[in-house]
Parts: structure tokens; sequence; C-alpha cells
């Protein structure tokens, strides 16, 4: 538990700013049942306020088998939903309760400072949280144990990560190209400040370097990771003067964008240029022909987070600070040989 | 709340049965923090099996204010994480936590008989629960507050209840076809015993009841909801003497796999026959043709629970106990008219 800090406010001081009493005070920050919603909102305001300065509830009072907030700051669709629902079965086998809070407006309400001042709470579970370094870093200053699940960006050193093996992934779908001819390779990654499109872009240049080759910078673009985005980008992509041979792909649904171009563009899938995608996702086998694609472990890890938070929580060792877990290449229609002319 | 009844068991005799102290006792009940996690299931199991003889937990003690538990026992892909996902976002623009249950195996663990006997909840959402009316019923004669979504099955009498317009979606499915030209029509419904495929199946009833039609029941089957099912059966009907001109599919998924299987038949969609689907989901924007398909107003359906929980937690009066919302056809490549000959 944090310590202590010499300019910490009191307890005392954020009744005098709020004009509550102290015991009300107290109830906020100790969690306790039947505090109003006001009540408790005006003072979570004042300690959020206060910041790193704010005073610290009773590390004695957290209690270890009190429940788990998990913040997804998306949609629940298939990729995030997955990881969630095998949080949720993992933490019920344990018999723990599971706070959630998801979905897009997450982002905007900025959760993460109340944690550490909420005794309710035993631990978090931060999937791809869109916070940089220093903001988790005030949590781990506070003490708070907290797991990441596929971050974002780099993570405050010490922090207990859980991700899939992105680069090791990407390299994988490249050496299949490559193993199938394929040179001219054009990439749609994620966004630049996405860890895991780095990696991926990683991988995809290793796998490239194992044939001899450099990425070529023409044939990437950064984009997001909708069908839209990627059916608008790979219009681009397949209508350049020495057309790429096969697209790599963000994920599924930048995938089945790219489908819909090559169709639109009259260019046969994998006769014309191969498509392959990332993520396992429904769509990757509704769309004709189905996708060639990575399978992410999802649900192991969303286990695995649990397990990591428990240990953190119960103050046992932990083996590995950041555990990566292997994905597995799917190989379906929409990869082939490339066309020898 | 629900009145003390002659025959419930005191906290004395939960006491007595536990071996533990009536103040312990009276602390889970009351959703106390800090209590051990075994002494706990302790009394849940002890409550458990006195069932609706088991004491209750103080009205007054539940705070109105407290989280709301979700119970969705599905895995959270696109049709159950979109409902989820906007409970959330409600439940956080209006101040409250949201204790998730989530996952296949929460149809395993039963949290209902628990929900009136843990004060912690200030109210419930059930995502198409499992448990038949008799089961919601005694939650409902504890007082408990809880919302319905998608019922399985027929809601206890004055249950709050919120759903989609299956009906109403399903015919104007059925007429869009029979608009169409279609009349050999084939269905593949979801399981009998759940109500949303029973009122699809009785929307398309009425869609060709407008045309002077019954159902043939030799084109109907009831199968489940996923993919592979919808393959298998498309195989079988699709390869009968008097083939169907079209095959309204239970959900999206089941339509994938009618389209697969056309396509191992060298049938042509829509040019040999119409296929449609349900949901408006991702994988019917990734499938080749797109589909025609239902929306369905998912995030208005968990915006809509979370205001109608509110109201029965604050007692304020509820307008209607049932509300339907409507769906809206959406109509792309996989129907056309039917071919002359």
């Amino acid at each position: 538990m944090a310590e202590s800090s010499p300019t910490r406010a009191s307890v005392r001081d954020v009744a005098a700013r709020t004009g509550l009493s102290i015991a009300t005070v107290s109830r906020v920050m100790n969690g306790s049942e039947g505090v109003r919603l006001h009540t408790r909102e005006l003072v979570l305001d004042v300690l959020e306020e206060l910041g790193s300065a704010a005073p610290v509830a009773r590390g004695h009072d957290r209690p270890t088998g009190g429940p788990v907030f998990v913040r997804c700051p998306y949609v629940l669709t298939d990729y995030f939903g997955l990881i969630v629902s095998a949080i949720a079965e993992e933490l019920a086998a344990r018999g723990r309760a599971m706070l959630l809070d998801a979905g897009e407006s997450s982002q905007l309400r900025h959760p993460l400072g109340q944690l550490p001042i909420r005794a309710q709470a035993a631990g978090a579970i931060l999937i791809l949280p869109p916070e940089d370094a220093s903001e988790l870093g005030a949590l781990r200053r506070h003490g708070f144990p907290f797991v990441i699940v596929d971050p974002r960006t780099a993570s405050p050193t010490g922090s207990v990560v859980v991700s899939a093996a992105h680069h090791q992934g990407a390299r994988s779908l490249t050496a299949h190209l490559t193993a199938l001819g394929h040179r001219r390779i054009a990439v749609l990654a994620g966004p630049d400040d996405w860890l895991v499109s780095r990696e991926r872009v990683s991988g995809h240049a290793a796998a490239l370097a194992a044939v001899g080759l450099l990425p070529d910078a023409a044939l990437q673009r950064s984009i997001g990771a909708t069908t839209e985005e990627g059916h608008r980008a790979a219009l681009e992509l397949l209508t350049v003067s020495e057309r790429p041979t096969a697209v790599v792909c963000f994920n599924d649904k930048v995938a089945v964008g790219t489908l819909r171009a090559s169709r639109e563009l009259g260019l046969g899938v994998p006769g014309d240029v191969s498509i392959v995608g990332f993520d396992d996702s429904d769509v990757s086998r509704a769309s004709t022909p189905e996708l060639t694609t990575v399978w992410q472990p999802l649900a192991e890890m969303g286990r695995l987070a649990v397990a990591q938070l428990t240990r953190l929580i119960e103050r046992a060792p932990i083996d590995s600070l950041h555990a990566e877990l292997a994905t597995r290449l799917v190989v379906r229609g929409s990869s082939g040989p490339v066309r020898a002319d």
C-alpha cells in the first residue's frame, strides 16, 4: 500500500472543502453503502481535484474479497466482448463479483482516478486503457492492484500486463505469404500510436527480413480498425501502378473492407490478390472467400488477467510481469500463391 | 418489499444452521464488506437451501443508489455485447455501478436465488434469462426490483419487460419476400421453446396470411442459432424435390450457414434462392452478397431497461410493463425477385 506522503491532504481537509462531516467523508472513502449519490460525488470530485495529494482509504479497509473493477472503454463486440466474458466467468468461478465499466463513453469519464479512493474494489483489470503511462503510474503509486490487458501504449514500469503475441502472429501471417511467393505485400495497419499495431507491423517486417526484404513505405497505411476504413484505403492501395499481390490487414473487419474493394475493382481473391486479416472473428468465416487470419487467445487472456490480479491482491509472487500468450495462424481461402506473370 | 411470511425462517434459524453468530449472518445478509468469502458462501448456501422460506434482508437497508446486477448468461458477442454495452453506459450516466454476471457458465450458477438476500444490489436487469416463470416469480415475491430484456419464455405476471418487436420484424421480412413474388418460403427457426423464435414464426405466418397462404410445415425446421446449424439444415432444405425459392433464417449467423450451403449446391443467391437473416450484425455486411436482415434496437433496449429499472427502484410509476421497440427491415443483396419459370 502507498505510504502517506508529507504533502497529502487529510480526511479533515476534504471535510472542510466539501462542508461535510469527517464521518461522512470517511464513509465515502471506505465505500460504505447508504451514502447519498450526490454526497458521494461531491467527495469524489474533491478527491479527484486533489489528485495524488488525496488521502488514501485505509488499506486494511480494502476487502481483499471485494469486487473487481473491470474497465473496457469500447463497445463489447466480438473482440472485447470475448475478453470480458472470460473475465466474468473466471471471477465468478473464484467467488468474486465484477464491477464493469464499458462502452466508449467510459473514455470521457476517467474513472481510474477514483479507483484508489474507493475502498470497494479489491483491484482492477484495464482493457486497452486509453490513459498514458503517467496516469497509469499514478494508480501504481497509490498501491492499487491492477492488471493491464492489451496495453495501448508502453505500460508503467513494474505493471502487470497480459497480451497476445501480436508480433509472433503477424510474423507467421507474412511468412505464410512469402512462402506463397508474395514479395509486394501491402499493410493496412492500425493507428500509429497503438502498441498492438506497432507490434504487428514489426512482426511483418521480421518475416520480410527473413527473405531479405525491407518493408516498402509506399505500400503501408496507418488507418483505423473498421470495415469502412479498410474499404477506402484498399480502393487506393489496389489501384497504384505496381499493384501489391497481397494485403495484410490490421484485423478481420479491415480485411472485409479490402475484400469488398477488390470485388469492386474486379480483382479475384486470392487469384489476383491475397488478403489476410487478424482476430479470427465471426466475420472472418462469413466472408467469401473465408479469411486467412490469426486466432488470438482472447478467453485465455481474460482468465490469466484474473489469475494475475488475484495474485496481486493476495500479495502472492508474480512469475512474469508481462505474459504474452501465443497466437495461431489460421489458413483459409483468401490467401493463395502469387500469380506467375 | 415482500411481507414476512408465517413460514419464513429467522436470522436466528440461519445462525443456528450455520453455526455462525446472528451478527455475522446479518452482516452477510446486509451486504457488509469485510466478511470472509467462505463465511459469506456458507450463509448464502443455507439461504439458498431455504429458498422462499429464507429471511429477507431488511428492505430499508437496500440502498437505492447501490449497484445494479446485470446478468447475461451468454458470451458477449455482437448481439448480447451491444445490449450490455448500452446498459453499462446508461448506468454510468446515471451514476450507478454495474455488477456483471456473464458467460454461459452463469446458467449453471443460478445467481438469481441470492439476489433478494444480498442487500448490495439495488435491482437487476436479466437478459434472456433461462429461468422459467416460477423461478422469476420467486424474485418478484421477494419484492426485488428487476427488468427482463428479451424474455425466453412467458414472464411472470406484472414483470417489467423490454424486448424488440420480433413479430413485426419477421412480418416485414416475409412481406418483403412475398412482394418479390416468393410463395415457397422455408423457415429455419430458432429453438421451439424460445419466445423470440415463436414470435418471429408467427410474424412470418401473418405476412403469408396477407397473401392468402398458410405456412408449409414441410418447409420449416426448428434449429439452433449458429452458422453450423444453419449450414446443416439448409443442405437438407435446399435439396427437397420442390425447392423453396426463399429461406427465412432465425438470425444472420444461420443465414451465413445457408449462404454457404447454397454455394456448395451451386445455387445462385438471390438468382436461385433468396436468403434473409435477422439482427443486422457485422456478419450480415461481411457476406457476399450482403444479407437482407432486420435491424434490432439493441442499444435502445439496454437504455430503456435501465430507465425502467430506475423507476422500479425509485417506486416511480411505470407507463408500460411490456415495452416493445420497433425493428427495421434492411434490404441488401441476398434477396431478389422470384425467378419466372
